[in-house]
């Protein structure tokens, strides 16, 4: 695509001299010179910016570097001035608000060089681990407020912890760019969330736009902007926004499907010409399985895992290498695939204890899976995984296969049809493609049309800070998309019941995966 | 003209309430009801008002009161949200922001009604009494805050004396509307005018548009925007465009013009197609004159003078009937055609001592007129006009007839082809058309083509508050204005001199003024 947008948020110019034949104001000379680059019809200007701006153009003989943004509504934004040959580095800040976590990373407006990243726990943990929990806690006197606070000093402070790491000053920051599930932005502006999770479902604002940074709280540069990435309503963030930007699903002309496997499940079909949205409904079965299942990834969290189908030698991998004490969700998948694969469960789920042998064990009337003993394991007991744990993950899987199939299905697509599967998430970014393709929870696809993009919302902020085009591509991008209401109805649990088998009861769909022993997948019992 | 705006900047509205099948989030419900409202494209909320939109929407069951306002740019803006049966009035505040006095008025935003008026003095009087001293005291360590401060100081002490008469909350302001030229709104923005007054003449800021009063410091509501009228340049200000707004220039099909004769000449010429003005470069000889020398009206101040062409009997009327202590402006421009017609003095303006008799002395060398004898007078001395001030007069209306005859020649109309003629200003209201026709200072057009506007800038302030169609006008009207530059060539100079005499060189001009004496009026020595 052509643009005529500016290259960078930074911008070095010459203005002209005022003279007697071209005595504009000193405003509108600047105003003027940044309405061509930013390719808009007014440029805001604040009245500090203007306070100092006559003395600055005669001291830097009209020679100048302008930090510019631009509003949701495409008119431009003086941010910050200074010389033309300043030797100070403006930097943004990108901001993936994550529920669990957060990351900061900094990002040299003018070069696109990263500055240095930071990854902490999203403080309103303290408060209440997921969204809901969260919300709830609103209804406390002070609750809102507390909620705000912690994540505004949480954010201020590592913030300042980064740009210490960095030799930068927050005055240095300009430019935010912020994007995080509708909830957690609503708590980050100090909106009350509380209508978002009741029928029926209504977010306090779905494009909180352009604000100054200080309006939040945020302690970098007074004139600073933030964009907060803008939500299709209370069950479809910013944050995918922010992925679906990053892998430019808005500019593709082949369909490509945008998976975020987070605490939600949350799906997106599109190219340049349309784009469709499905999250939420049956989002709760994911969530209750694969991620609170899952440990956060940390040392000696199993992420890895191979079951040998002859010996049915166990081997495991963890992070650092250290003794294992826990699973995540990558490991989990794996685990399972790996269990079926190597018929020590059935193609519903179940245990089968003559095939698990000594691994196997009733504790309180529910079925264990011993995966660490506790002579091995960092915690000195077993490492289990429960019947209860399998089933979950079986519904789980069911849940996202059954949404893939739906989506594909609106618009009339196979998903047999898909070419370009983008997998986002920290969590995503572990999954074996394999591993998730053998338990039928994503289709059965070339592995090279699964691509991992890793933390796209992070991705997706960044590319707001360092092109100028993207703001308008938010605003189409949220304008864009079709919201499918997932209707939990007959035909949805049809299709539900029929994907809760590994891989699913249809095996023709899943012809790469080997189903072990007498092919009773294709008569369920 | 027919319009697409809304009727006021108080919209009442009652929205629908959410539903499964309109989940819409809060503020999309509001903005866009409130983009329909006020025919816009984006509606910007700030982040305290969607703080406490959720629950403010549920209390009122959706029925709510908004104030509204516009920026330049043609966004919309939400100011205040009320419920709709709310009892309190929301108020608007126009600000005339002259140099020498300050005018507020209090208007209902809603009815338009007008609730109060409060006239003082600037008090950057204080600092120095015109404009030309304020910005050289700019140049002092501390000088443009100090000036800065005066003015807002000064608005908020009599702001506050005007809401308690009025028995009104300053919170219950949301809009205001300022204007002034621009070197006193450079002031008010806290921005130095230094450039101004130096060639080539550069104001800071054109277009300083919409902000929040908080930012200017004005102490109303802490949400409520202000409107700060533009300029054209630094000799061309908002209170002039204020005026044009008020007489509707910029909608009238027959060509109109409007003189603001202030502290500085101020000529424009225009219909709803194009608009002409200039003003500035032979002001101070205007300056210099009429205003210097006349004293701001108040009780014993002359307004008004006929002389008995026989008996030459002075009668002489003074504000509130007081022994007379000084003569306004009108009150000299009178006196100058009364003497003319008695033929005290020549059709150069010279003093004729044989014919002025006991009325005339030569005091330092310099003729004078006693008006008042020490005696009658209220201050114990003779009040008296000298040459002096009878020559700089003749500069003066020399200067104002050269100028509307310069801009009427460059739209190639005779001043004959006027017929809608306003004078605006506090100075322009009291003065007598014969008078200043007899003079030479205006053409000589029917009596009834003169309209006097009175305040005009405040007029257009207040306009901008009680009709939302006003902010896109103002712009429209700067935007379209062609400003002339007076070049003070050899063709303006013989118009000039030519224009030094009463009424004019050329006596055809002025066929209802009879020309005393011998007729040598059309000889000029």
């Amino acid at each position: 695509m052509t643009s005529t947008h500016a290259p960078h948020w930074v911008i070095d110019m010459t203005l002209s001299a005022p003279s007697l034949g071209d005595n504009t104001a000193d405003a509108d000379r600047l105003a003027s010179a940044l309405k061509k680059a930013l390719d808009v019809d007014t440029v805001h200007m604040d009245l500090n910016l203007l306070r100092q701006l006559p003395d600055q153009l005669r001291q830097w003989n009209y020679r100048l570097r302008a930090v510019v943004f631009k509003d949701i509504a495409g008119s431009g934004i003086l941010v910050h001035l200074a010389a033309a040959d300043s030797s100070q580095v403006c930097y943004g800040l990108a901001v993936d608000l994550g529920t669990t976590r957060v990351v900061l990373r900094l990002v040299d407006l003018k070069t696109g060089d990263h500055h240095g990243e930071v990854v902490f726990d999203n403080p309103q943990i303290s408060v209440g681990p997921d969204v809901l929990a969260r919300i709830h806690h609103v209804e406390n006197k002070g609750g809102l407020a507390q909620l705000n606070q912690l994540i505004i000093d949480g954010l201020n402070a590592q913030l300042d912890q980064l740009c210490k790491a960095g030799d930068i000053s927050p005055q240095q920051i300009h430019l935010l760019a912020i994007a995080g599930n509708t909830a957690m932005t609503h708590l980050l502006l100090g909106l009350n969330p509380r209508w978002i999770i009741r029928e029926p479902y209504i977010p306090v604002v779905n494009q909180p736009g352009i604000m100054k940074s200080r309006d939040l709280g945020i302690k970098v540069h007074p004139d600073a902007r933030a964009m907060v990435f803008p939500n299709v309503g209370s069950y479809f963030g910013g944050d995918l926004i922010a992925g679906m930007l990053y892998c430019d699903m808005d500019q593709r002309e082949d369909t490509a499907i945008l998976v975020d496997v987070g605490t939600n499940a949350e799906v997106v079909l599109g190219n340049r010409h349309w784009m469709m949205a499905c999250a939420g409904a049956a989002g709760p079965a994911l969530e209750g399985g694969v991620s609170r299942m899952g440990t956060t990834a940390g040392p000696g969290v199993i992420d890895r895992i191979t079951i040998d189908p002859k010996s049915l030698h166990f081997d495991i991998h963890t992070i650092a290498d250290q003794p294992a004490r826990g699973i995540c969700g990558s490991g989990v998948i794996d685990l399972a695939a790996a269990l079926f694969r190597s018929a020590m469960i059935d193609i519903r789920g179940k245990l089968l204890p003559e095939r698990c042998g000594e691994r196997f064990s009733m504790r309180n009337g529910l079925g264990h899976l011993t995966i660490v003993p506790a002579d091995q394991s960092g915690t000195g007991r077993d490492l289990c995984i429960t019947q209860a744990d399998l089933d979950s993950l079986i519904r789980s899987k069911a849940a996202m296969y059954t949404i893939l199939e739906t989506i594909t299905g609106t618009v009339g697509m196979q998903q047999s049809d898909l070419e370009t599967f983008f997998v986002a998430g920290t969590f995503g970014a572990y999954i074996d493609p394999i591993s998730a393709i053998t338990i039928g929870m994503i289709p059965d696809l070339a592995l090279d049309c699964y691509q991992s993009l890793g933390n796209s919302s992070l991705g997706g902020t960044t590319r707001v800070l360092t092109d100028p085009g993207c703001v308008e591509r938010v605003r189409h991008i949220r304008d864009s998309i079709t919201y499918l209401e997932l209707n939990v109805n007959q035909d949805f649990m049809n299709r539900f019941s029929a994907a809760k088998f590994l891989p699913h009861t249809d095996t023709r769909r899943f012809p790469s995966v080997q189903v072990p022993g007498n092919g009773s997948a294709t008569n369920p019992p």
